[in-house]
Parts: C-alpha cells; structure tokens; sequence
C-alpha cells in the first residue's frame, strides 16, 4: 500500500483496476518528398478520417453528454477545417518538400507558439493552456492517420477501471465506455480544462497533477481514488477498502439527497427565507443556473462577453447577451456587473497600463470612467435589455462615493438621451460591489446612495490581508476567515440593513461550508455562487439556525484574534449538524 | 511676462537676472594615438588635476555645507582613484590604440550600462539615477582637463542672479558664489538627488524639471523663482514683483521664527504634550535628527544598513550602527523597524520572487520569517544595542497576529540564548507597525500583546484605497484623508488608548499640514517625520486646540463622505489659525 497526492477535479469515490493509457509511438521519420502532390493528397485524406472519426466522437458526446460538452469537438472539427491551418501545411510540403507529419508537427507547434507569444497575463495564460491543448490532441489524432497508428480507444474497456494517464484528453473522456471506466487519474491538467468538466457532468472521480502516478501504479494495481481529498491509494489494505466503500455509499446518498433541494426554498432551520443566486458568465452558465435552480442571477460578469474575442461587441451584441438572461430568468432579479478588467484580465480594444502592482491600479470602473464611450455602449445595451424586465447594475471596484456618483451621472445621462429617443426601458437598480477596504469601511455612506450592493469577498480579503489571492506564496495569508475580515464584513451587512436594503455576497466565501454559517449569522440576505453548489449550500442552510448562527459570529468578533480560532469554532459548529 | 511650470525641490523664493549656464564644448577628434604611453601619461595627468580640483572643492563644501555634503565629492575622488575604473580605461588605450578621451568617454558609458542592467525596481533606479548623474560629473571634469576647456564656475558669478541649466550637478552647486547665486532652475534633476538635498541646506529657492527653461528664458531676464509651488514668472510686471516680494519677507519672517521651536516642547495650543520624533535610514538623518530637535528616533528604517550593498551586513556591523543610534538618543526612545524589503525595495543576498502584485506579496515581516538566519542575525544586534539604552522593536507588514507571536518567540528565543552566553542587555519593548488593514481591524487584539505601535499610513493608505501610492495612474484615488481612511486611524488610536498604550505614527501623513490637526484631534501621542519638517509641525501643532480639533475629527467620521468634503473642513480650520 502506497498512497500518491493529487488535486480533487471531480468529485466522488472509486475503487477499482487501474488501466493505464500507454501512449501510442507517433514518431516519424523526416523524409523528404518528390511527389508534392500525392503528399498533399496523403495530408487530406488525414485530415478527413480526422474529421470523421471527431464527428462520431461528437455525436456520442451531445447524446451523453449535451451540447456543450460536444462544442469541444466542435471546435476541433473547424479547426481541422480551417484554410489558415490547412495551406500553412501545404505550403510547408510544397515549399520544402517536408513529409506531411513534419509540416503537420511544424505548423501545430507555430500555432501553440502564436498563442503563447500574445499571453500577457494570468487570465490569459489559463486560456492558452487549454488551447495549447486543443491543438496537441488534434496533432496527434492526424498523425495516427498518416502513420495508421492506433491511439487509445478508451470505449473498448470491458471492466471496471481506473484510468491512468500521463495527461487526459477530452477525445480520451468523450470515447471512455461510461459503464466501466469509475475513475481518472492524471499526472498533469488543470482544474479548468474541457477535460475536467466532462468528467464532473459524467460524475467520475478526477484527481489531476497526481505526481508519480505513471511510475507509482503498475496496470491492474488495485486503486482507491478519493476525489473528495484529493488522494490515491494504491493495493490499499482490505480495512481501507472497508471504509471508502462505506465513504463512497455516504457520498452517493448525500448527492441523491441534494436533488430533493432543486424544489426546495431557501430556508434556515429556524424558517428565516434567503436566496441563492448564480454567478454566471455566458449563455452556458445560464442554462446552468436554471437546471440548478437558481433564485435569480446574482452576478452577470459581462467582461466575459468581451474577454478573448478579436473585438470590443457592439451594443447590439451586448443587448443580446444581456437580453437573454433577463428573459430566461423571467422576473426572478438579474444584476449585471460592468466591465471588469485590468489585473489579471485584459482585453483586446482597450490598452491598459503596464503596473508594477496592478491589482492596485487601473481596473474595474476605473477603467470604465476613463473609457468613456466604452462604458456608455455597455449601459446603454443594459438600460435596452431592462425592457425585458427589472434588473440591477452594480460597478465593481468602487474606491470612493465620488466615483459611484460619477458612474450614475453618466448611466443617468444615457437613460435621459434614450428616453427622449423614444427607446422602451424598464426600471434598474443601481449599485455597487463592496470589494475595496475603503468603500466597506464607509458602507453606510453607500448604503444612503445606492439601490443594491454585492460584497465581492474575493478582492476585499486579498486587500484586507494585503496578500495577493493570485500568490501562492501568500496563500496562508490570505484569510477569509480572519476576524479582521468577519469584523468588516459584518460591518457592512449591518449599514445596509440599517437602511432597509439587502445584502448579497458573490465572492468564493458564499460558497465555503465554512464560511456559510457565519454569513447567515450576519444575516446576508443572498448568495450568490456558481451553479455547481448552489444545492449543497441550499441544503448547508436548511441545517442552520440562524439565530445560534449569530451567537457564533458575536463570538468569534469578539472572542477570537485568529483564522485557527475562528476555524476550530466553526468545525466545532459544523460537526453538530 | 510668461510662466514656466517646473518641481518645486528647495523652498524659498528669490527675484533676479537669469545666468544661464553655457554648456562647454567637450567633444573631441577620435584619432588613433602612437604613442600609448604617452598617452596613459596624459589621462593620468587630467585624473590628477581633477582629483586636486575635487579636493578643493570638497573642502570648501565641507567648510560651508558640512560633513555630509562633502562626501558627495570624496565619492567623486574614490572613483577616480579606483584601480577598476582606471585600468579599464588604460586598457582601451593599450588595446585599441584610442585616445584617451574616448577611452575615458567608452569606460563612463560602461560603467553607466552596467548600473542600468542591474536594474530591477523603482527604488534602484532612483539609486541609479544619481550614481549615473555622479559619473556624468566625473567625466565632464576629467575631459575638461583633457580637453583643456574651462567648465562653468559658478564661484565667478559677481552680481545676484538665478541659476538656469539644462541640469545642475553637485560641483556646480558646491563652487556656487552663495552671495549672489539666489535660485536655481534646471531643466531636469530629480527631487531625491544629491544637489537638491545641498540646495536645501543653502536656503536656496530650487525648481527642477522646469521644461522650456532653456529656451525660453535669456540671459539677463529678470526673474522670480517661487519655490514654495515651482512656478517661474519670466520678466514680471511691477505688480507682480511687489507681490513676491511680500510673499518672500514673509516667508523670511516664518523660517526664522521657525528656529524658536528648537528649544521648545511639542505642545498644543491648550497645553497637550505630544512628541515628535524622527524617521532615520543612515547616520547622516541621525545627525539631521539632532540637529532638528527630535525628540527621539520615531522610525529607524533598518533596511538603508542592507540597502545597495555588496553583502548583507554582519550582526557585528548592524549593531555598531544601531548602537551609535541608541547612544546619540542618550535615553530618548528609539524605534528600530527590523527589515522591512520586497516591493519596491530589493536587496543583493536575498532572492525575492518575481510577484504579479509585489505590494501584495513577499515583503516585510513575511521575508525576515522566511529567512530565520537573517532575522536572528538582526534581533541579536538590536539586543546588543540595547545595553546601551532602553529600545523598541517594531515588526513591518503585520497582517495577522499569528505572525506577531511567531516573531516574538524568535525574539524570545535569541534574547535566551545571549543571556545564557552572559551578553549585557537592557529592556526592549516589541510591537508592530499597523500598515495593514487586517491589523488595524484588530488594533484590540493587537493593543492586548503589543508594547509599542506605529502606525505606518503610507501603506495602510494604499491597501484601503487599493490604489498602488507609486502608479501616478491611481494617484487621485490615493486619498490620505478619504472618510474611510480616518476612520480606520480613530479606531487603531483608541483601541491603543483603551490598554492605555500610545500611539505613533510614521507615515507621510504625520508631517501634512492637513493630516495633522485631525491626528491631534485623534489622540495620537507622537509623530515621527524627516528631520525637515519637525519644527514646522512642532509650530503647526502649537496652534491647534486638541480639542477642537477632536470635534473636526468627529465632525469628518460622521457627516463626510469624501476626501473633498474633509479637505474643504480643514482648510477652513486652518485658515483660521
């Protein structure tokens, strides 16, 4: 028995074989040729199996799946399509004489090179990870075409087992044979990628950068994957297997319950109603927010609209956009967050400064209030979308009750220039993100101005502690659980319901099991999150009082000067119910 | 009559005739010398008579400005004696046959490149700009001599006139005639370098990065320097001339009731005892300190002893240096703040990361508690000093106060170990900086552990703002006397008062003329500043009633809601007094 560590992709528990995915030899030999033509032809014919054989995979993946899952192989099949990336292979053959797998491998290579050259941030680099990807899981699926190579056909799996792998693919998990495969494990990938959500809509186990996994599991070891902690135990010992078995059936019966949650109100113990709202960022995480049954959009981040596309959308692309959720969350509240870039996420159409700090500098609206017409084009696709019913608008990043003010006389200008245009509206509610120090600390200015606000826990605490969320050589002082940050949070809760107005929390705290029963003891009246958890916490919540959820936040204020100290109340709290 | 706008770097005002300062013609013929010998002879030669000029100069500014001053000039003299600096030169004569002037001129460029090329933050290349412009110097003087031109001396000047250049070096500045030179305006210069600092010292009226001085202004134009807002008004009207000349008496008359202060206690207008104290980085500030009356070392900035070094300094090194410190206090407080580096603020020894947000990352007290030698080997030196009077001990960057306790059981343990080795040791008070929000949300906690405390705004400013204090960009956002801000500053002072503890404070804010009424209407016990401005503050806090001033602070916390609203209340304070 040996035990290896990884990171939790997907949730659950698994025993079973290990299968180990050997990877096919897709070497070639660097030929030159003569006749140029028939090379060419050879390239085609590639390229089309390819096409074929993604097609199937596609089909397979949207009947199993849903459509979104197959966009994956969408996306490869236009790739493979795509004049660009065809004629820079011909030419490679035609003006070289290069084989086709070397102009195939060459031209592949230029793309990922491309791609990495234009990345000049973190948001960036996530992306370019994943399309990095994309392009060497395409190469290789030609490559087995012109070298007529095999490559590992998971759907020909006929027991149950656990797969290993170097790196895991989304043809890999779009062609696995659902009945046998209970697990994935992988020695690289990351939590975002294509493949990692596959794996958690099929409900299998998936724990990536399992260092040594490849050299630690031999084929047909017998493995326990806990997806839950992130750990793999290898030829575990018979009293091992006792216990996740037992593990495993809790885990399944707690997921079979949480459906119960889906018809279910927000509601403490002690009957107090809340509301749990979704993050989302696209039209995808739309259709996600409703199978979860969301109470309403708590948080539209509209630069995700703007992020990685070639141009700024106009406000026609936008109205669109914003239209649609509006009518698909039909009267439950929609709130928009504008534009918000500059740190880590940038955007082509709009230069921003090279900071030293730039977490500290120019980004959220003070972006928007230096880009003038940026910022009317999105307010006025938002003011058109509120035709369609109610919604809210918050702008995030507020330092000062100066920059709201400004903010509002712009979007008040907008409204009153479209209202004599004779353009149909509906009413907003306008607002902010409470996510910089100096705007919580002067909440209840806030609170008399604005319509709604939405506490971004994500930057408040990174600004709190002074320790970048971003940083893992800071990341045990980035301390959600901090008095200092309770202390503040609540402060903030207590201004606006001291002037009648609600609070919504939209930052990863609303979401922590941890965090949960302090933010209901603060009485934050709605939780905003992504889909994924939105039943957990519903469920979170109906086993909390609110009422003993206030004694504990009275408490830890006031009682604890540590994270530890808060931490060790909370299990303490969290183990009795 | 027209104006130019420039820095204002000496305060002061002065009205008279430009002199411009002609920049000599020292380029030269690039021929290929025969004689090599004779030309090495030749370079030594102008090395000599430059070192000869140097000395004279240096002890006419030892003789005039000070100690300080002059080692600007035996810096000068150390180059042009140091056997790396000469060989190089010699070599290029030896090797490529050139003439000693190009020799000279490619090893100065040299030496320039390779100080840029070691640049890596903003705080070296303020260091780098000034070792560059020193070089610059010592070139410009040796071609003088090689070139047989006489440079400008200013010790020729015989009637009263300001000084116009395109930059102004040091030597200018010591041979200056202090007579009839009364102000000086350059086209460029920054406000940290060496000439302004010897320009402060001599009284006199300095503008800096004054664009389109040269041209447009001629010799022999009449002038007034207004060194107190960097304007130039170029051929005034009479009308103009006798307003300046008002403003200049009155400032005469303020400066020299200014010395007054020097003898007294710190003391408000209703006769509360306060202290001011110094921030220091070097002996010289420590000199300076004395000189203006502190009343005790407010912050000694450790970090100048590591600062630009070859290697880090020895236990016995730091504690000569804070010895001298504890010794020429002779019993008044002295408050050593132990390493404080990352940021912006880097040193040779110790890798920092490269970090997206480096405000927000490795800096402070998170460095000396990832690098345990370093730390210890600064404690023990602190505590050495401490035979020698009673210290303080201050904590950089505390944002939790888990990382207080860890600091002081390393404390605890080396102060252990030097008494079981029989060291002599007086008392020492720990305690932290308050610059983070986190601790300043949990000042209780803190004021419940803690000795002593300072309370650093510079940064506490810039993590509640979330605007960098160094990116021009977010500057106006950067709001010293937002709500938010002095509302976080009440809270901190009374959470001390409340353990009966006093309050320092270190930052930019304890030496504003509008900081300072609402942080003696707080309560705060002692302001710590750069020598230059304690006996203006020491008058300005002898004109505020503490407890009027309590009732503006009142005032701003509950009815303001901008930094503008706060500003307009304290102007109107201040014009009263």
């Amino acid at each position: 028995m040996h035990k290896i560590e990884g990171i939790s992709a997907s949730e659950g528990i698994s025993i079973a074989r290990a299968y180990k995915i050997i990877e096919p030899d897709l070497s070639f030999p660097e030929v030159t040729v003569k006749n140029k033509e028939a090379e060419i032809n050879r390239l085609h014919d590639a390229l089309r199996a390819s096409i074929n054989e993604l097609s199937a995979i596609k089909k397979s993946v949207v009947d199993d799946l849903g459509n979104k899952e197959g966009m994956v192989f969408e996306s490869h099949i236009q790739m493979l399509s795509d004049p660009d990336f065809i004629s820079s292979i011909e030419q490679l053959i035609l003006d070289k004489g290069v084989c086709a797998e070397k102009a195939l491998d060459v031209t592949s290579n230029n793309f990922i090179h491309l791609f990495k050259s234009n990345v000049t941030n973190v948001w960036m680099r996530a992306q370019i990870r994943e399309r990095t990807s994309d392009v060497i899981d395409i190469k290789r699926r030609v490559l087995s075409h012109l070298l007529n190579v095999k490559l590992p056909d998971l759907s020909l799996v006929d027991r149950p087992v656990i797969i290993v792998a170097k790196d895991i693919t989304p043809s890999d998990i779009a062609q696995l044979n659902g009945k046998y495969v209970k697990g994935i494990i992988a020695e690289f990938g990351a939590q975002t990628s294509h493949s990692t959500i596959m794996a958690r809509t099929l409900k299998l186990p998936m724990i990536l950068r399992a260092k040594g996994a490849i050299n630690g599991i031999r084929n047909d070891d017998q493995l326990i994957v806990d997806g839950l902690s992130g750990m793999i135990i290898v030829n575990p010992t018979q009293l091992q297997i006792i216990e996740y078995h037992k593990k495993s059936r809790a885990f399944h019966i707690e997921m079979k319950k949480l459906v119960n949650f889906k018809e279910k109100l927000t509601t403490t113990q002690d009957g107090r109603q809340l509301s749990i709202e979704a993050n989302i960022g696209n039209d995808n995480d739309l259709v996600a927010a409703t199978n979860s049954s969301a109470e309403g959009i708590g948080l539209y981040r509209t630069e995700f609209l703007f992020l990685g596309k070639q141009h700024l959308p106009t406000e026609d692309e936008q109205f669109e956009s914003y239209r649609k959720a509006v009518f698909r969350m039909n009267g439950r509240p929609t709130v928009f967050r504008t534009l918000d870039i500059g740190n880590d996420k940038q955007l082509n159409g709009i230069e921003l400064p090279d900071e030293e700090n730039p977490a500290l500098g120019i980004r959220g609206i003070r972006v928007s209030l230096s880009a003038d017409q940026l910022f009317r084009t999105q307010l006025r696709a938002l003011i058109r979308a509120s035709s369609y019913g109610e919604i809210s608008i918050i702008f995030p990043m507020i330092s000062t009750i100066h920059e709201y003010r400004r903010a509002r006389k712009i979007y008040d200008e907008e409204r009153a220039a479209m209202k004599r245009d004779g353009q149909n509206m509906g009413s907003v509610n306008l607002g902010v993100m409470i996510e910089v120090p100096s705007a919580a600390l002067l909440a209840d200015e806030f609170a008399k101005e604005v319509d709604v606000v939405s506490i971004g826990t994500n930057d408040l605490v990174q600004y709190i502690m002074a320790a970048d969320r971003m940083d893992s050589r800071v990341a045990d002082l980035y301390q959600q659980l901090n008095p200092a940050v309770l202390r503040i949070l609540k402060y903030v809760v207590d201004a606006f319901h001291v002037e009648g107005k609600s609070v919504s929390i939209c930052g990863e705290m609303a979401s922590s099991r941890l965090a949960v029963p302090l933010l209901v003891g603060m009485g934050v009246d709605c939780f905003s999150m992504n889909s994924d958890s939105i039943l957990k916490i519903r469920k979170l919540i109906s086993q909390i009082d609110s009422k003993y959820a206030k004694k504990i936040v009275n408490d830890v204020i006031t009682n604890a000067a540590t994270s530890d100290e808060v931490v060790q109340k909370l299990n303490d709290f969290l183990d009795k119910i």
